[in-house]
């Protein structure tokens, strides 16, 4: 018999949210009754700390005050591989979304990569809500960068953060 | 409390499966850990039973051969709109698999309108095995019409039934 | 000194419209302050007079419920190449709807055919907004024959045709 | 020692040609100095002779007329699987052209597919020139339906025959 | 009753133009017809002057040189957000050429996200012309770099400058 | 009568290398029977002795050691435009390989310059197997670097270099 952890669903959603968009916000509303948990899970090198557009600090900041309210999400930062965080936290799962072929492409690169280094590792993808997908991080930072207004790319509660 | 059916994770994997080909045989193995149940299900339309390549019958024997020795999954036959059969089967997720970004563009088109139809069924996607994602029931029909062999294309429980 | 018609910017809009979708109406709705005159234009043939899921008297129906309130708009039905309609009407501009890169294909090829048989007509094309980019005329007649429910993706003014 | 005519260099480019376009007389012409030979090669069905805007023999004598003054070029029509056509002709090459996305998707299925029925036979591409990507089999029969001019699409020889 | 200014339908064309290619050139060539006017605008940043293979003063001559001649259309350069700029010119319309699927998706996420800042600004998207389709600038700057001859790529009245 | 070298088919295969992978090495294999010679050639900046994940020294060791076994096949690095590398050899032929729809805009556009800039050079393609077209020397560098296992996507003969 599997010890109960073992049978948990549990996915990491792995980025790099430099700014959390509403797209990710909603991602990981509409994943909730796939999995038992979700680690939305901020990928950095504290080799280069100043990369970025935001510091780590802020993202996870802005992470938590999204993500703390949703039963059964955590978040968290990680260095190295994807597969072996989600080995330490018990994954099989990761958890991406897609907005457009060009999305596809590039992450079907990686998934299949990541099934080679672990084949019990599955990644499962969710195509963005229609009127989301035209949201990324990089549009974002670009119109935060020339002092536009975000706020309707990204959750309420950060729009204090920014 | 819910009733124990509601929580589990059931999903539908629509399609012709005209044949059912080792992509999808591989889908739905690759599927299994992330559900309690997966429904293979041919949608048909009884109007018109000459319509598709094999018999409905015909491909429903060939997808109990290759499924029906697997736990936690059934093979199924449905007409009418596939929101409409998730409902009938406790289903809140359609499976189905990503090969290439034209496949992409038509999934997210039929994806967006099956969640505004029923935004409590989510279509979640697995991208295909590198080795299998050029195999489509289209070319292996092609090749079988012309009287090639399509032992490497198809499960082994269904070469006899060819 | 040019007379007055041929300063003005007039546009067909090209399509089977089978039926009229929220998209389409949003298109013709955003592109009013380009032209000073917008010709809906259905294409049938009238060799065919079965072809399509509605008919086309079904289908003017329709746009003219949607169009006829709108000013600088006119719904026309016509046959044979659209180049030479355009001729017809002193249209120097088609329009036309991108929603995805399959689109995007498609929609270069016949662009640039029909500015090679007419180089004084452009092709204009306008991206389809996030919300609406799922929506097409297959998906819609796909749900209609079955039964589903498709006053969200269709104009009010035609749910009550359908 | 292998007999001469096992090295050479032939391939098969096959199509349904209807009608031949600049595009693939560009094509056979670009190709000339990678082949010792081009079997320029016309799929049909005999079970279905109907099929197709121009029938078989029209397609064969357009094909003649552009390709009987090539050095290293001949017609033929085929039926049944193309890699049989390529070992009854030698051939270890399938010559085919990409000019677009979309066409890329459609033949890597292909390609792949050929080459796990014969491994023994490749298929090698050459992308479109700039200035007749635009041209397809499917827009000149369009054009010529409705009466269009498509002496611009095709190659001169066979202006008189259409 | 409208002012004048108003009812002009002013285009910007924004760009980095690094350099000006042919494909520049055509697009504003043939979508002179569709705007009363069209201000060509080189985005640029203050703060990272030396930033592009070109300096902003060598962009801007060479676009003078190539756009001077043409009625109606006027170069500039312009920093921070291109709504921003469009509203200070009075401009409803941004102007962007498309010459594949990959510029599409860009593209979309862009004309979007302006759509959303500034509803009332419509990104107008024109297909390059098929035998410009290949040229962009940084295949020119790649070209020039290596010391190749890049005459054939931009306009006839940059290559003294080049 | 051509002087014999002319006569010959000979490719160049360019890239960074920044590793050789398997797909790298299985193109190889595969175009073999095409070309009499195949020049695998990495293309690099003298100027920029650092660029790369590997070093040049170390990209050309590992191709040596792969490539130096097989028929007709000859590693060099150059520098400059890859058409006047062609020149130099004698190559006729530019080989690439394509393994998703984004590497085919991207190569199309090179090899339509490539052609603009020398009519007589072609760009052949291969599609890439379907069990190697993940790999791609950007996921192997990245899996590297976090001291991932990276031998399952290179040729065996580097493991031991890595």
């Amino acid at each position: 018999m599997y010890p109960i952890e073992l049978m948990k669903r549990i996915a990491v959603y792995p980025g790099t949210f430099d700014p959390v968009t509403q797209g990710h916000e909603a991602m990981v509303l509409r994943s909730l009754p796939l999995f038992d948990h979700i680690v939305v899970a901020v990928g950095h090198n504290s080799a280069k700390p100043q990369a970025g557009y935001f510091t780590l600090e802020q993202r996870l900041e802005m992470l938590h005050k999204v993500f703390d309210k949703m039963p059964n999400v955590s978040v968290e930062a990680y260095e190295g591989l994807t597969t072996e965080f989600c080995k330490q936290k018990g994954a099989h799962f990761i958890l991406r979304g897609l907005r457009s072929s060009t999305d596809f492409e590039y992450e079907r690169n990686i998934a299949q990569a990541n099934n080679a280094l672990e084949p019990s590792i599955e990644t499962v993808f969710i195509i963005s809500s229609p009127g989301l997908s035209a949201i990324n991080s990089s549009i974002v930072r670009d119109i935060h960068r020339h002092g536009g207004d975000v706020s309707q790319f990204v959750p309420e509660a950060v729009i204090p953060l920014l």
